[in-house]
Protein backbone atom coordinates (compact mmCIF):
# COMPACT_ATOMS: atom_id res chain seq x y z
CA UNK A 1 0.00 0.00 0.00
CA UNK A 2 2.87 2.40 -0.05
CA UNK A 3 3.45 2.29 -3.49
CA UNK A 4 3.70 6.24 -4.73
CA UNK A 5 1.88 4.28 -8.08
CA UNK A 6 -0.77 3.45 -6.03
CA UNK A 7 -1.94 7.06 -5.78
CA UNK A 8 -5.38 7.33 -7.76
CA UNK A 9 -4.03 8.98 -11.47
CA UNK A 10 -7.28 11.00 -11.08
CA UNK A 11 -7.65 12.74 -8.11
CA UNK A 12 -3.88 14.53 -7.87
CA UNK A 13 -4.79 17.20 -5.88
CA UNK A 14 -5.11 17.13 -2.01
CA UNK A 15 -3.16 14.02 -0.47
CA UNK A 16 -2.42 13.21 2.79
CA UNK A 17 1.04 12.18 3.61
CA UNK A 18 1.23 8.55 5.46
CA UNK A 19 5.32 8.71 7.26
CA UNK A 20 6.96 5.46 6.95
CA UNK A 21 7.25 3.53 10.49
CA UNK A 22 10.95 4.15 11.15
CA UNK A 23 10.96 3.98 14.90
CA UNK A 24 8.76 2.98 17.96
CA UNK A 25 10.06 6.32 19.36
CA UNK A 26 8.38 7.98 16.19
CA UNK A 27 5.18 5.90 16.18
CA UNK A 28 4.38 6.81 19.52
CA UNK A 29 5.90 10.26 20.85
CA UNK A 30 5.99 11.66 17.47
CA UNK A 31 4.07 13.87 15.31
CA UNK A 32 3.94 11.76 12.06
CA UNK A 33 0.80 10.33 10.86
CA UNK A 34 2.21 6.69 10.51
CA UNK A 35 -0.74 4.58 10.78
CA UNK A 36 -0.33 0.46 10.29
CA UNK A 37 -2.67 -0.95 7.92
CA UNK A 38 -3.10 -4.88 8.36
CA UNK A 39 -2.62 -7.45 5.85
CA UNK A 40 -6.01 -6.41 3.83
CA UNK A 41 -4.16 -2.30 3.90
CA UNK A 42 -7.10 -1.95 6.70
CA UNK A 43 -7.12 -0.17 10.43
CA UNK A 44 -9.89 -0.39 12.56
CA UNK A 45 -12.03 2.75 13.31
CA UNK A 46 -14.28 3.08 16.57
CA UNK A 47 -16.36 5.27 15.94
CA UNK A 48 -17.68 7.81 18.98
CA UNK A 49 -20.83 10.39 19.46
CA UNK A 50 -19.46 13.10 20.42
CA UNK A 51 -22.29 14.80 22.44
CA UNK A 52 -22.42 11.55 24.31
CA UNK A 53 -19.60 9.52 24.13
CA UNK A 54 -21.48 5.96 22.91
CA UNK A 55 -19.65 4.04 20.56
CA UNK A 56 -21.89 3.90 17.47
CA UNK A 57 -20.09 1.57 15.88
CA UNK A 58 -16.65 0.24 14.80
CA UNK A 59 -15.60 -0.18 11.35
CA UNK A 60 -12.33 -0.58 9.04
CA UNK A 61 -10.60 2.62 6.95
CA UNK A 62 -8.31 1.39 3.80
CA UNK A 63 -6.00 4.20 2.85
CA UNK A 64 -7.92 6.21 0.62
CA UNK A 65 -10.69 6.11 3.61
CA UNK A 66 -8.43 7.83 5.88
CA UNK A 67 -7.39 10.16 3.82
CA UNK A 68 -10.76 11.20 2.32
CA UNK A 69 -12.06 11.37 6.25
CA UNK A 70 -9.00 13.89 7.16
CA UNK A 71 -9.41 15.90 3.55
CA UNK A 72 -13.35 16.33 4.06
CA UNK A 73 -14.18 15.87 7.62
CA UNK A 74 -16.66 12.89 6.61
CA UNK A 75 -16.65 9.86 7.61
CA UNK A 76 -15.23 7.28 4.95
CA UNK A 77 -15.26 4.03 5.85
CA UNK A 78 -13.62 0.35 3.53
CA UNK A 79 -17.03 -1.63 3.47
CA UNK A 80 -15.67 -5.51 3.70
CA UNK A 81 -19.00 -6.93 3.02
CA UNK A 82 -19.28 -4.98 -0.12
CA UNK A 83 -15.64 -4.05 -1.11
CA UNK A 84 -15.85 -1.00 -1.41
CA UNK A 85 -14.94 2.72 -0.50
CA UNK A 86 -17.69 3.52 1.83
CA UNK A 87 -19.20 7.08 2.92
CA UNK A 88 -21.02 7.01 5.58
CA UNK A 89 -24.68 8.22 5.23
CA UNK A 90 -24.66 8.05 1.50
CA UNK A 91 -27.79 5.97 1.30
CA UNK A 92 -29.18 6.74 4.48
CA UNK A 93 -28.71 10.91 4.27
CA UNK A 94 -26.92 10.01 8.16
CA UNK A 95 -23.31 11.49 7.38
CA UNK A 96 -20.77 11.92 10.46
CA UNK A 97 -19.63 14.91 10.41
CA UNK A 98 -15.92 14.34 12.30
CA UNK A 99 -15.55 16.62 14.89
CA UNK A 100 -11.87 14.79 16.16
CA UNK A 101 -9.56 12.27 14.84
CA UNK A 102 -7.80 10.30 17.36
CA UNK A 103 -4.92 7.67 16.83
CA UNK A 104 -3.92 5.32 19.35
CA UNK A 105 -0.07 4.97 20.61
CA UNK A 106 1.19 2.10 17.72
CA UNK A 107 -1.51 3.87 15.46
CA UNK A 108 -2.78 0.98 14.59
CA UNK A 109 -6.20 2.09 15.50
CA UNK A 110 -8.28 5.05 14.60
CA UNK A 111 -11.20 7.24 17.17
CA UNK A 112 -13.90 9.47 15.48
CA UNK A 113 -15.87 11.69 17.17
CA UNK A 114 -18.78 12.50 14.84
CA UNK A 115 -21.76 14.76 14.96
CA UNK A 116 -24.88 12.81 12.87
CA UNK A 117 -26.65 14.55 11.02
CA UNK A 118 -30.12 13.50 10.97
CA UNK A 119 -31.80 12.19 7.42
CA UNK A 120 -34.64 12.86 6.07
CA UNK A 121 -36.60 10.20 7.25
CA UNK A 122 -35.39 10.14 11.23
CA UNK A 123 -33.64 10.80 13.87
CA UNK A 124 -29.92 10.71 14.27
CA UNK A 125 -28.66 6.94 13.95
CA UNK A 126 -25.76 5.12 13.18
CA UNK A 127 -26.74 1.32 12.70
CA UNK A 128 -28.06 -0.66 9.57
CA UNK A 129 -30.65 -2.64 11.71
CA UNK A 130 -32.49 0.98 13.03
CA UNK A 131 -31.03 1.65 16.34
CA UNK A 132 -28.47 4.69 17.68
CA UNK A 133 -25.65 2.56 18.08
CA UNK A 134 -24.27 -1.05 16.30
CA UNK A 135 -23.68 -1.67 20.37
CA UNK A 136 -27.75 -1.88 21.46
CA UNK A 137 -27.22 -5.15 23.03
CA UNK A 138 -25.31 -5.77 26.23
CA UNK A 139 -23.91 -9.55 27.24
CA UNK A 140 -24.85 -10.05 30.84
CA UNK A 141 -22.16 -10.85 33.37
CA UNK A 142 -21.52 -14.34 34.59
CA UNK A 143 -24.09 -15.90 31.87
CA UNK A 144 -23.17 -14.42 28.88
CA UNK A 145 -27.01 -13.97 28.02
CA UNK A 146 -27.94 -11.02 25.18
CA UNK A 147 -30.74 -8.28 26.71
CA UNK A 148 -31.59 -5.24 24.42
CA UNK A 149 -29.89 -1.64 25.82
CA UNK A 150 -31.51 0.04 23.04
CA UNK A 151 -35.34 -0.65 23.39
CA UNK A 152 -36.51 0.93 20.32
CA UNK A 153 -35.67 1.35 16.79
CA UNK A 154 -34.88 5.46 15.54
CA UNK A 155 -35.64 4.57 11.83
CA UNK A 156 -37.06 1.82 10.10
CA UNK A 157 -34.27 0.43 7.94
CA UNK A 158 -36.66 -1.20 5.13
CA UNK A 159 -37.91 2.41 4.45
CA UNK A 160 -34.61 4.17 4.82
CA UNK A 161 -32.57 1.38 3.17
CA UNK A 162 -35.31 -0.03 0.57
CA UNK A 163 -33.35 -2.11 -1.88
CA UNK A 164 -30.07 -2.71 0.21
CA UNK A 165 -28.44 -5.94 0.95
CA UNK A 166 -27.98 -6.20 4.21
CA UNK A 167 -24.45 -6.06 5.10
CA UNK A 168 -24.13 -8.69 7.92
CA UNK A 169 -22.35 -11.82 7.04
CA UNK A 170 -22.57 -15.26 8.75
CA UNK B 1 -12.19 -22.75 18.08
CA UNK B 2 -16.00 -24.45 17.85
CA UNK B 3 -14.20 -28.04 18.05
CA UNK B 4 -15.58 -29.05 22.50
CA UNK B 5 -11.64 -30.74 23.03
CA UNK B 6 -10.34 -27.18 22.95
CA UNK B 7 -11.70 -26.43 26.34
CA UNK B 8 -9.04 -26.38 29.09
CA UNK B 9 -9.58 -29.51 31.00
CA UNK B 10 -7.84 -28.05 34.16
CA UNK B 11 -10.80 -25.18 34.11
CA UNK B 12 -13.73 -27.39 33.51
CA UNK B 13 -16.49 -25.69 36.15
CA UNK B 14 -17.74 -22.41 34.40
CA UNK B 15 -18.24 -21.46 30.87
CA UNK B 16 -20.15 -19.26 28.48
CA UNK B 17 -21.85 -21.48 25.53
CA UNK B 18 -21.40 -19.18 22.24
CA UNK B 19 -24.35 -19.91 20.47
CA UNK B 20 -23.43 -21.06 16.34
CA UNK B 21 -24.40 -18.28 13.69
CA UNK B 22 -27.57 -19.47 11.95
CA UNK B 23 -29.52 -16.60 10.39
CA UNK B 24 -28.88 -12.72 10.24
CA UNK B 25 -32.28 -12.11 12.58
CA UNK B 26 -30.92 -14.53 15.17
CA UNK B 27 -27.12 -12.65 15.02
CA UNK B 28 -28.86 -9.24 14.95
CA UNK B 29 -31.79 -8.97 16.93
CA UNK B 30 -31.84 -12.15 18.74
CA UNK B 31 -30.79 -13.15 22.33
CA UNK B 32 -27.97 -15.19 21.35
CA UNK B 33 -23.84 -14.54 21.96
CA UNK B 34 -22.64 -15.82 18.45
CA UNK B 35 -19.44 -14.06 18.19
CA UNK B 36 -18.17 -13.65 14.99
CA UNK B 37 -14.12 -14.72 15.47
CA UNK B 38 -11.93 -13.50 12.49
CA UNK B 39 -9.37 -16.03 10.99
CA UNK B 40 -7.14 -15.29 13.33
CA UNK B 41 -9.53 -16.30 16.06
CA UNK B 42 -9.87 -12.75 17.36
CA UNK B 43 -12.81 -10.31 18.06
CA UNK B 44 -11.83 -6.87 18.46
CA UNK B 45 -12.94 -4.84 21.49
CA UNK B 46 -13.55 -1.43 22.03
CA UNK B 47 -12.73 -0.23 25.65
CA UNK B 48 -14.05 2.97 27.06
CA UNK B 49 -14.12 4.39 30.56
CA UNK B 50 -17.16 3.96 32.16
CA UNK B 51 -17.30 7.59 34.19
CA UNK B 52 -16.33 10.17 31.43
CA UNK B 53 -16.80 7.60 27.89
CA UNK B 54 -13.60 8.14 26.47
CA UNK B 55 -12.19 5.85 24.52
CA UNK B 56 -9.41 3.89 26.35
CA UNK B 57 -7.83 1.43 23.64
CA UNK B 58 -8.70 -1.01 21.04
CA UNK B 59 -8.02 -4.85 21.63
CA UNK B 60 -8.58 -8.09 20.71
CA UNK B 61 -9.90 -11.37 22.62
CA UNK B 62 -9.61 -15.00 21.43
CA UNK B 63 -12.67 -16.97 22.80
CA UNK B 64 -10.81 -17.49 25.71
CA UNK B 65 -10.73 -13.83 26.66
CA UNK B 66 -14.48 -12.82 26.18
CA UNK B 67 -15.33 -16.29 28.23
CA UNK B 68 -12.93 -14.78 30.82
CA UNK B 69 -14.15 -11.45 31.00
CA UNK B 70 -18.25 -12.59 30.70
CA UNK B 71 -17.11 -14.78 33.99
CA UNK B 72 -15.27 -12.31 36.06
CA UNK B 73 -15.93 -9.22 35.31
CA UNK B 74 -12.46 -7.94 34.65
CA UNK B 75 -10.87 -7.41 31.13
CA UNK B 76 -8.94 -10.24 29.25
CA UNK B 77 -7.46 -9.60 26.01
CA UNK B 78 -5.36 -11.50 23.62
CA UNK B 79 -2.15 -9.54 23.25
CA UNK B 80 -0.87 -10.37 19.19
CA UNK B 81 2.42 -8.58 19.83
CA UNK B 82 3.18 -11.44 22.86
CA UNK B 83 0.44 -14.04 21.44
CA UNK B 84 -0.99 -14.75 25.13
CA UNK B 85 -3.85 -14.88 27.01
CA UNK B 86 -3.62 -10.51 28.71
CA UNK B 87 -5.11 -10.07 32.17
CA UNK B 88 -5.13 -6.09 31.61
CA UNK B 89 -3.50 -4.96 34.65
CA UNK B 90 -1.67 -8.01 35.82
CA UNK B 91 1.85 -6.32 35.28
CA UNK B 92 0.46 -2.46 35.98
CA UNK B 93 -1.82 -2.91 38.69
CA UNK B 94 -4.30 -1.08 36.40
CA UNK B 95 -7.02 -3.99 36.06
CA UNK B 96 -9.65 -3.10 34.17
CA UNK B 97 -13.59 -3.88 36.11
CA UNK B 98 -15.77 -4.14 33.51
CA UNK B 99 -19.28 -2.40 33.90
CA UNK B 100 -20.73 -3.30 31.13
CA UNK B 101 -20.59 -5.37 28.07
CA UNK B 102 -21.81 -4.59 24.58
CA UNK B 103 -22.05 -6.10 21.23
CA UNK B 104 -22.79 -5.01 17.99
CA UNK B 105 -25.69 -5.51 15.31
CA UNK B 106 -23.39 -8.21 13.33
CA UNK B 107 -21.85 -9.80 16.52
CA UNK B 108 -18.33 -8.94 15.57
CA UNK B 109 -17.02 -6.49 17.34
CA UNK B 110 -17.34 -6.12 21.61
CA UNK B 111 -17.42 -2.75 23.91
CA UNK B 112 -16.35 -3.04 27.03
CA UNK B 113 -17.21 -0.20 29.50
CA UNK B 114 -14.70 -0.24 32.24
CA UNK B 115 -13.69 1.34 35.98
CA UNK B 116 -9.96 1.43 35.71
CA UNK B 117 -8.41 0.40 39.64
CA UNK B 118 -5.53 2.81 40.28
CA UNK B 119 -2.38 0.77 40.59
CA UNK B 120 0.02 1.45 43.77
CA UNK B 121 2.60 3.69 41.62
CA UNK B 122 0.11 5.82 39.60
CA UNK B 123 -3.22 7.31 38.85
CA UNK B 124 -5.88 5.34 36.27
CA UNK B 125 -4.39 4.79 33.18
CA UNK B 126 -4.72 2.16 29.94
CA UNK B 127 -1.99 3.21 28.08
CA UNK B 128 1.90 1.63 27.48
CA UNK B 129 3.40 4.41 27.35
CA UNK B 130 1.67 5.77 30.34
CA UNK B 131 -1.44 8.03 29.44
CA UNK B 132 -4.40 7.61 30.45
CA UNK B 133 -5.78 7.00 26.66
CA UNK B 134 -3.88 5.00 24.15
CA UNK B 135 -5.81 7.29 21.86
CA UNK B 136 -3.81 10.57 23.51
CA UNK B 137 -2.76 12.29 20.32
CA UNK B 138 -5.17 13.61 17.49
CA UNK B 139 -5.08 14.13 13.45
CA UNK B 140 -5.57 17.50 12.13
CA UNK B 141 -8.43 17.66 9.75
CA UNK B 142 -7.74 19.06 6.47
CA UNK B 143 -3.43 18.61 6.73
CA UNK B 144 -3.15 15.00 9.23
CA UNK B 145 -0.84 16.74 11.19
CA UNK B 146 -0.71 15.44 14.77
CA UNK B 147 -0.96 16.69 18.11
CA UNK B 148 -1.13 15.81 21.16
CA UNK B 149 -4.53 15.61 23.02
CA UNK B 150 -3.03 14.79 26.13
CA UNK B 151 -0.05 17.01 27.28
CA UNK B 152 0.74 14.86 30.03
CA UNK B 153 1.57 11.18 31.47
CA UNK B 154 -0.31 9.79 34.36
CA UNK B 155 2.61 7.42 35.16
CA UNK B 156 6.12 6.53 34.27
CA UNK B 157 6.00 3.47 32.13
CA UNK B 158 9.71 2.78 32.93
CA UNK B 159 8.63 2.50 36.62
CA UNK B 160 5.57 0.50 36.17
CA UNK B 161 6.63 -2.04 33.37
CA UNK B 162 9.73 -2.47 33.92
CA UNK B 163 11.61 -4.87 32.21
CA UNK B 164 8.69 -5.67 30.14
CA UNK B 165 9.23 -5.49 26.48
CA UNK B 166 7.44 -2.60 24.27
CA UNK B 167 3.98 -4.06 22.58
CA UNK B 168 4.40 -1.71 19.92
CA UNK B 169 5.68 -3.47 16.28
CA UNK B 170 6.76 -1.59 13.54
Amino acid sequence: MNDPSDQPETEPAAKIDFAPRTSVEQVEEGHDLAPKFDSDGLIPCVTTDAANGEVLMLGYMNREALEKTILTGEAYYWSRSRQVLWHKGATSGLVQQVVEIRIDDDQDAIWLRVHIQAGAHSDPASCHVGYRSCFYRAVELKTGRIGFAEKEKTFDPEVVYRDTPNPTVL
